[in-house]
């Protein structure tokens, strides 16, 4: 069988088995965000790991070189943020095409070293190598956490509260107007830079934790994909109101331009590198005034068995499934 | 200008500026074999990375599948051998291309975790992508140690004696046979099994740190380049006597059907991962019996300015040069 048919869930799944050799260093290893190991009294280390490979996850005509580095920084940022935790140490590999000029790669590090700046993270090592075609990039980071205060996928309960931070499909639609070489004027500026040089909400998740919030995931393959990683691990059905999805002015000041539906970009445009996360509601309403105003309430959980559903206005009632990007799936929409 | 003008270290240079933003918590950062970071008390974490790219690093004509996964994660534990460290904790990140084979990347996986057994090491997490073209693999990996007993490369001191573990230019020799499709008998058995499945020193690293001694490299890239390691920021000359190089009697063996002098590979083949390391007399003579067994006094320190030389029988002496392989030039050997 080719890893095309099986799928990229399908091949995690036959290769997360008998991978923990140590086990009583190790609270959670593959299938959250991070890993979660011991580190000293007091703190847990996470770590999480994410490669961009051109002409994937990137294109040299859409992305200058500081935003690839500035990005590939920031979404495993965001892997740390989505568990609460402070991102600590980065280990920066990159295989290079020989043709590749020098300034390409200092400006590819300089976008690094602007986030990491940003952020207090180092960049501590990593490996240089050729490539015989594709500009390859991977970063490997640790972070840390208070035990108490990791925000795992699992602990979504019923009658709790489903919210999200910021705005939904923005990354999506900017990339569509990169790809596309549509303008925009001043919102689609705003789209482009979400797609090109996304914020992960790492203090917001730190604040998220310590409020307890009871689960969290960053929104990295689109929001339909990402309440199936806390439904399911939680063993709870999510239930959506699509009119409470929070769409940017800028989204839907060119709503008639794009392509497709607002909704789509929403449920299924991916890389927002916003929180997804789930709170009770006393918790809700003990949040700061400015935690409150920079999320949005979309639905609640309920008993169920790892579903989600969206809620139109009419009472219509839609299961959602995961059609965020897969890896080696050719047939699903990026 | 081109990286394949700067070269893979001229590169490295200019990239190493200012990636350090908390310097509070990093003992050592980019330039040794693992970057070293404040950890519980009593101990602290080495990180180190290595990225493999396939018709650079291996070929699928010459390794298998198994092979290929045991030497990604080999390759890692070598530097933290290199330390004295314990490896802990690997991050796996694939690129697949979509048309491979779920048993290839199965069977790449069993080799990972061969060793990762062997040596109690967890995969904790990793990222699995799609590659357009060519094959990629990058192992991060932690491990820790004690305090005292990280072993950098900056401490050789004149008077300490330089040794190696093992035997030298196997591997390059193994790989030799293996791209020439020659056959060799019972000692290139050995050889290509030398270069596919090598055997990092990472208890007698431990050791060895535990003993004192004052430097240590893993030879990855070659004795004559990892002299240099070693010599430049001890800001000391090494001088090596020729005629000790323990070389192995299956490289001997092999001596006619070779391409090369068998010094040669000894100097230059890397990919032996065996350990390059200076201490003082006296810690040599407190060794125990089955670590000095299992290694070969090669030279000495010298007062120097971070040169290495080799000294011939006949009284000749020649000052080496690193002439191991340095990625993105295409003119030097490999």
């Amino acid at each position: 069988m080719e890893i095309r048919e099986l799928g990229e869930f399908g091949l995690i799944d036959r290769l997360k088995e008998q991978t923990i050799f140590s086990p009583d260093l190790v609270l959670a290893g593959i299938g959250d965000d991070c890993a979660v190991v011991r580190h000293g009294p007091g703190t847990v280390q996470l770590m999480t790991t994410d490669m961009l490979v051109e002409d994937i996850h990137f294109t040299l005509t859409t992305s200058s070189p500081q935003e690839i580095g500035y990005k590939s920084m920031a979404v495993n940022f965001s892997d740390i943020a989505a568990m609460g935790g402070q991102p600590r140490h980065a280990l920066v590999s990159i295989a290079l095409p020989r043709s590749l000029p020098v300034e390409f790669v200092t400006a590819m590090y300089a976008g690094m070293k602007e986030i990491c700046a940003q952020f207090g993270v180092n960049i501590v090592g990593g490996d240089t190598v050729a490539s015989p075609k594709s500009l390859v990039i991977n970063v490997a980071l640790t972070g840390d956490a208070a035990p108490e205060r990791v925000v795992m996928r699992k602990g979504a309960r019923p009658g709790d509260l489903v919210a999200v931070s910021g705005t939904l499909g923005d990354s999506a639609a900017g990339l569509e107007l990169l790809l596309t070489g549509q303008d925009g004027g001043a919102a689609g500026v705003i789209l482009k830079d979400r797609h090109r040089r996304p914020q992960p909400r790492v203090v917001l998740g730190q604040r998220l934790a310590a409020a307890g919030v009871t689960s969290m995931d960053d929104i990295s393959d689109g929001l339909a994909s990402e309440l199936l990683e806390i439904a399911v691990p939680s063993q709870v059905d999510l239930v959506i109101d699509s009119a409470a999805l929070p769409l940017s002015t800028e989204l839907q000041t060119l709503a008639g331009q794009l392509s497709k539906d607002l909704l789509h970009y929403a449920l299924y445009g991916g890389e927002d590198f916003q929180l997804l996360f789930t709170l009770a509601p006393h918790c809700y309403d003990n949040l700061p005034a400015d935690i409150r105003g920079a999320i949005t309430l979309i639905g609640t959980v309920q008993p169920g068995e790892g579903r989600s559903f969206l809620l139109f206005p009419d009472g219509q009632r839609e299961q959602l499934q995961a059609r965020g990007y897969n890896h080696f799936r050719e047939d699903v929409e990026a």
